[in-house]
């Protein structure tokens, strides 16, 4: 028997566990937020952390659920007399714990990074053989999440047991100093950090870095679709890469646990707007951190519109906490200027019973693509009920704020207030729980018992559906 | 010089061995049960197994041989004050030396399971550090079987020597008890299991878990069939995947320590007939362990007379205990709806000179099939005796149960007593040596000394032949 | 820089090393012997020995260079209290040492077995753990020579550092007895051997276990052709399966340590004699060891005429112990009926200044082939002085003995006294030095600078020729 | 986020580090310099030294830049009794001092070689376990640079963290002597080299040896084009072979850590001018150390000229130290006589904001190709300035020294002095911030925005140019 994941997946078995599935009891869904490094990398400043975070009040994807503003690489002055880490005052002239109290002051969480090496990836000091220090030095700081990478890390890798010891040592010390800190495990899924994230972090990058590339392979990210044991992690990974690569890992996250596919390319570069929403849905489907990587300040209103769709959000938010489940994949050949096309189809159960789809189109070309009953509960038994039913198909993108209000709103011209789902008055789990309609996207038909859903998809685009009992 | 199965493959060898091939002189033959698991996941109560226990020996089940009733995870109540395991007293009022009272009362065995990690798969208490405290708390409620879990293993995994160390730890707390306990290994093949688990265990998983699927791909089980090194087992795994993944390692099997495919899915799931038999078949030739995974319950006719079909476990049991090979393999072009299609032809030696062969047709129509001598003794040098004799050919499931006779004796209609071969009053060994007509199937026709057997093996289906010297 | 071959391979360093290229001294040439498994498996007596030992010495064999008389698996009796092994005395009645004593007084040398575990394969004690013991009981019974196996390991492998490590304790072992012992690695390639086995062995094998095959494909011979890290070596493999993934390795083996690509099959199964003579060609080639696997009290008069045929041996016991290089490989579409069919072509320098080269062709049919003398010096540079010479060919295979010959040395109505090469009263570095005509084959042309080598290669043959300069 | 590169890949990042780059402050750009391997092999003397060493001087080579002469394996006469190395007297009468003291008096810097194992390739004494004494004998002899091989390491590596700690000790042993030793690390790439080459390292082999043919495959290098983490490193390893598997590891070098693609083979064996010059443009392009392999006493002009090719050599000492990025790859139909062809594009970021370019052309025939803005500017968003602005394009190749000058300057009958760049008096840094028109190469047109750089290349070609903001 393998995972605890076949007990969410069958209707018949309970789901009480032993233990709190979350290590730390952080985490319960995945962490949602804005990181610096998509677009600043390491032109960090006190400015830019506490205006950030001033924008995103504002424009209300604080509300929405982004409350982790987190500091990527390159604050850190080095490390004092004492061995302690000190910030870059000329960056962070009022210190650490000042941006923490402001974005406390706020309702804001504050995260701030690490490596579990020598020297951090841009060479400032990393933590390795200094954990418990650095944490107190996080803790101290009033830091509610940590992110941790994998540069220099003196080969300490290589075997499942040298990478977990690496990460485990600051998992530990995060524990020891009382504070509860999210852990962000970031080692690019070197050694089959699946099989041991869990145990020891709330959620784990589990491919090279991302970039804003929908497939456009590149040298530099050298492993293929398929490589979920990839030795070379690289950077520059489109974002089908990085997708196929976690198809499997859904099976080994849970609350407290989750896949990282690393942070949102949605209004960093180049992407199309159905790339966008693919990106946006399938980062939702598999319960990946959703964590901004856009300049808040310089957004497209598209984009904000993407960043604020709720019902999308609500999947990823769902507190079953069972990622979506690639059903098929087909390549076509319809491809696109890298050779590239592929179709498929993924489904996932939710906490109310709901159960959610995806069609999504790497062809070239908008495609039609259909789903009966039997694709969408692959794992059900011939006579179970949810095949002989009927269900209303809601689609999740169908509310999508108009660019005309997100460009008022990012303008100025008109405030957030009451046009964006608010989930610090009212969480998703308590808005799913009272079928709150924000959430729920349009109602466009139902699936009869033996019927399909046929459904139109967009070059480089998904379908995204929520399926009701009715 | 490689294995001492070239020892029993060749007729001019003796067989004597230095040792005991088993480690700890259990398992002989290839273990029979029943687990919960397929069926019933985290669902476990005493009701469930003194029920089932009850309904296997009104069945006759437990005369065919299915003698161990093996309790899966989920049974816990965590540890008490001194460290020990206590179970669930919801699910298990009387504690656990209850259930092994009344299973030893009815001559069944009682299995049950933990994992060789910090929590078990369900995130109850797992064994790891643990391996002493718990292997006294089987023994001493009398069990006779561990299935010994892999989640959470803290990344002792990666290279043989961990995972070694790790099961062996559990190995010697076992046998240090002084009771015989059956040590069912379950690392999911991971770290070339096959090497070394006949020198600490019973058997030992070789796969991701098992999904009542005959050859659907599934992105959950990422290894593809000839992956035997898999670095990601997952679940959902196909049977022709298992199977396919299992060719090679017949070789490493031997009395007292066997390959596990996992447990049965005949009566579970929506297998057509001839999918079940060939899935049932196919486990009795490599000599996996034969656990019905099915509510015995709610049998379906079909399935019961496929597990009380004797003269295929007779294969299952023999005594010399040495799997069938692979002998050949290949693609074919009418596939099925997964795009999968191929054709297998195997054969082994059995104890008393016999020979067992398998047609495997996983293509998607019905086809003629055929095997000369020369195919069948594949391993024969030319002049050998075995090519220039003539051999009946017996067809093992020519006298299967008819479906109104097993509708009868599920409904209660008749009694299985008489009806199925009984092995607690004769074992297979036994009725092998004596030529017992029940365990030899029906004779079809002769190959003769250059000759060929043509058969007809319908789609996803199989033909199983026993040949006796004439 | 890599490796100490590219000294021999050009012309014009030196060939002086900074120390001998032999660990212990032992294997300058690679070794030369009868070993019983591959014929008799466990079915071993002292008769067997001594009656082969006799038929070895009375055949000429002994003369042409086989001179290890080597005795595999289920030899032993356990251990006595003391701890020390002790032989079956069914089967060897005055023990190990009077057999030894019995070869040592024809001139013949003896090889015992052990594994590196802790059974041998065939479940009889092992070594593991017992190093020092047990090396002194082989140099007690005055042993010239240990096959050490892989079985039984105890996870002991996975990294080159575990089983380098494992067999490093037998190799010191071997040492600190004070006597020559040959030391013959067998751990089928495992952890990339080929890096570490010449620091610490005379020989190690570099695959799973040969069968005689040409190049049927088997399912118990798991990796494929060009796998030099095989992860499951199994057995059974094809002649060509283990002559592909041997043919990066030669630039691993020197004077004192050399691939082992498993004992001969001529004379055992059912090979043709176009097969034999590749299988025997290819051997001499690489620089294997040349083990009589065949009983030589049942010979073919072609296997024995293969095993005689000194110019052949003169290759591979070359003193300058560099093996042959494949130049080039095609896949061809005369396939057999495994739909295999492949050409090559190898060459490599011999200590005299002269070139061996094989064209070897695994198609299903005669074919010409032909090369340059670009092709037969591949590394040399244009302007190069054996690209612009006239080069004598000669046909190894030309003087084979002929059939009646053999039968009648067979049938003992001739004595081989005078008809074979006798390498004690002259060995093969001399003979070469001599330029002694039964060494060189014979003279079928030239080829001029800028001229090529047409010649016609049977199917499943080879074409093996010694280019001398004119 | 993943690597430091990405700060130098944006314009918008600053620049400075929390620590050097360099672990030991040496190698900023990538040593030049001459290694006999190549050319002499074993064939090493005091004479051979220095007369190369006057010869570089003479020839102008040392002005262009190659100031290391490095001594490879076989210098080495043992061990003196307390364990201190000693030369061969014969072939260093007077020490290893004394070449350094020679090489220093004509300002060039002394490299020299030994093994991370127990012996070196040829079977001299290596340093594993004698690190602190070695590294001493090295600085006592005043030796500037350190080559460290990987033979006969006893079976430490496979993991990262095995061949870490077992260069990590020369490293600090190097260290400790207080001498800046350049550590020039050559473990052929085995278990990741390029993860950790930099926290030690100076430079790093990342693959087999070197041969001198552009694209041949070799059975002896077995690795393919794409296997970054090859098992098997081989020799005999073709300069595209190399390229390929080089491709993405441009991410893990920086200033004081390269990857070293190996020895060039510019005037060592049979290459064409026009794979000479792509050969030495590629190693140049991706950083890799520039070590003249060649026998500088007997230089062909071209392969002279193509050593002296200042605007290449520019590219290779860019103080900005970012390795080119291969683009993208395309398969070709024009093979050659191995199957092999295929065409890339390349591009990278220099110091002063230019742009350099390759084209290279791996088909059997000339070829057009073309590249536009977003293929050179591969990583810049819709926008970015540099899309739309205007670029002069200057050929690298344009100013080649003639082959008549060449042939003048080797017969002697004329001095190099003021035909070749002097790095001594003006370093590449100070060059090319001074504009000088000597690393520039030709103009030969504009690219507008959104226009398109048409070129010719030959088979087996590059055409190479630098692109400045007009």
């Amino acid at each position: 028997m393998f995972s605890l994941l076949l007990l969410t997946s069958t209707a018949l078995v309970e789901t009480a566990l032993g233990v709190s599935p979350s290590y730390n009891g952080l985490g319960l869904t995945p962490q949602m937020g804005w990181n610096n490094w998509n677009t600043f990398a390491c032109n960090v400043t006190e400015q830019l952390l506490l205006g950030t975070a001033d924008r995103i009040s504002e424009l209300g994807l604080k509300d929405v659920g982004y409350n982790y503003v987190i500091l990527d690489d390159c604050w850190s002055g080095g490390r004092s007399s004492n061995g302690s880490l000190v910030p870059d005052l000329n960056k962070f002239p009022h210190g650490m714990k000042y941006v923490a109290d402001h974005l406390h002051d706020q309702d804001l969480l504050f995260g701030m990074y690490s490596s579990a090496g020598e020297y951090t990836c841009a060479g400032y000091p990393g933590s390795l053989g200094h954990e418990e220090k650095d944490a107190q030095f996080f803790a101290r700081n009033e830091v509610d999440y940590l992110k941790y990478d994998n540069c220099y890390n003196k080969g300490q890798f290589g075997t499942p047991q040298a990478s977990y010891e690496r990460y485990k040592a600051m998992s530990d010390a995060l524990n020891n100093t009382g504070r509860p800190i999210f852990y962000s495990l970031c080692n690019w899924g070197q050694d089959l950090t699946f099989y041991w994230g869990s145990a020891i972090a709330n959620s784990w990058r589990m491919s090279g870095d991302i970039t804003a590339d929908f497939d456009r392979p590149d040298s530099r990210c050298p492993c293929g679709d398929d490589e979920y044991d990839c030795k070379y992690a690289g950077y520059h990974c489109s974002i089908m890469n990085i997708l196929n690569k976690a198809a499997p890992m859904g099976q080994n996250a849970n609350p407290g646990g989750w896949n990282d596919l690393d942070m949102l390319e949605v209004g960093v570069g180049n992407l199309t707007d159905d790339e966008e929403k693919a990106h946006f849905s399938m980062w939702a489907m598999v319960r990946s951190p959703l964590i901004i990587g856009a300049d808040v300040n310089h957004l497209k209103p598209s984009s904000f519109s993407i960043y604020a769709q709720s019902p999308v959000i609500a999947i990823n938010q769902d507190p079953r906490g069972v990622p979506a489940t690639r059903v098929w994949r087909r390549q076509v050949s319809d491809t696109d200027a890298y050779g590239r096309g592929e179709v498929q189809f993924w489904s996932g159960p939710l906490e109310n019973g709901d159960q959610v789809i995806a069609f999504l189109n790497g062809g070239n070309r908008m495609r039609p693509m259909n789903a009966g009953l039997d694709d969408i509960f692959f794992d059900s038994h011939p006579g179970a009920p949810e095949l002989n039913s009927t269900w209303a198909v809601y689609d999740l993108w169908a509310n999508r704020m108009e660019d005309s209000v997100a460009s008022d709103i990012l303008n100025g011209n008109r405030s957030s207030n009451g046009l964006l789902y608010n989930s610090t008055q009212q969480s998703y789990s308590q808005g799913l729980a009272r079928n709150d309609s924000r959430l729920f996207g349009s109602q466009i038909g139902t699936i009869q018992a033996g019927g399909r859903l046929n459904v139109t998809v967009p070059a480089h685009g998904v379908g995204l559906y929520r399926l009701r009992l009715q």
